[in-house]
């Protein structure tokens, strides 16, 4: 039987370290492919076409809406940005587990379109390691850091729509525990409906056989 | 934070090789406790009371009904066979993954119970080595075989019910996915109310001393 992949869903507070844990779980392990998110905002120096994000116009983006090419989208600053649906699929059908970094609204609607999507909130050991980190990265001013403390506060009352909690404390601890958990994902019921038709029908026929 | 252990409750078809399972498990790690059960039946030659079974009178057994101590109990054959509840409840709280095997019915009494009960399903890969297995005992009539098939038709239509599917083919492979598992299941949400609460009590508070 061909084992499809798992659309993984990544949010947590920021200063969490999101973004370092997915790159380097994508390194260690070869199941796993970042989704591509598309952009109608500028690139940026140093930033390429379909690697950081495909940049697209305005009027491509909303032809992308139109036509449903999207799995889901979203306005910041008068920029779209959207995750593009075919890379998606086209990677769960090759059996690659497919990582996505989204904030929670975003993520809350790809598990109504993708029922067995899998979503770990990522978080610090405790909100004073939070803190610590959000000032240590020492660019942000005090009200930048204060912004995202009340934003990870809103956060954090979603947490129980999450399937995982993902507690970054040590990084390649916390890397083998996500491997951990998505691998593990792909042995719950709803993702193995065709093996358990399978054992279902085949009772049934050895049943009427033996009868 | 102390970590509660969790309750895990294994089912799945009789051939599957929960037993064989359960031990490797509980000999592979020190976080696991078998959970014994209390029965009115007799001792079979070589049963040692405390180890295969708790073995007690049917009055003890009643009034252990009567106070509330068991978990969940059922009558077969006219013995009755029960899950005492304190042991269960003091290994959690020192910490340990507690194991119980016990069928379908048995296991979503228990979830209903504690729901933050872990409920694993055995099943050997195919239904062909489910037949192979059963017939392989060599100590079994063919009605019996047959008998356990289609209990095995029943109890494969409660599936969704679990949390997880274990496909027993390599007995080490599915001892260490077990293990994966049930110790990724620690990440859930709901067992780690008392971790979230007080994230979200400290963002709180930092908001409030900022503002």
């Amino acid at each position: 039987m061909k084992r499809k992949g798992i659309l993984v869903v990544v949010s947590g507070f920021s200063g969490a370290g999101k973004g370092t844990l997915m790159k380097q779980l994508v390194k260690s392990y070869d199941t796993y492919a970042l989704s591509v998110s598309m952009t109608t905002r500028n690139p940026r120096s140093g930033e390429t076409d379909g690697k950081e994000y495909f940049f697209v116009s305005k009027d491509t983006f909303e032809k992308e809406i139109a036509r449903g090419g999207l799995v889901e989208y979203a306005q910041y600053c008068g920029n779209y940005y959207g995750t593009p649906k075919e890379y998606v699929e086209k990677q769960l059908e090759h059996g690659k587990d497919v990582i996505l970094e989204i904030e929670i609204q975003g993520a809350l609607k790809i598990k109504e379109k993708f029922p067995s999507a899998l979503l770990l909130f990522v978080t610090p050991p405790s909100v004073k390691e939070l803190k610590r980190r959000l000032s240590g990265r020492g660019t942000e001013t005090e009200d930048v850091i204060n912004a995202r403390l009340a934003r990870a506060g809103e956060e954090a009352e979603g947490i129980e729509k999450y399937d995982y909690l993902v507690i970054n404390d040590d990084l390649d601890t916390c890397v083998a525990q996500m491997h951990a958990l998505i691998q593990g994902a792909h042995n719950a019921p709803l993702r193995n409906e065709e093996f358990i038709e399978t054992i279902r029908t085949q009772l049934k026929e050895l049943a009427k056989g033996e009868n």
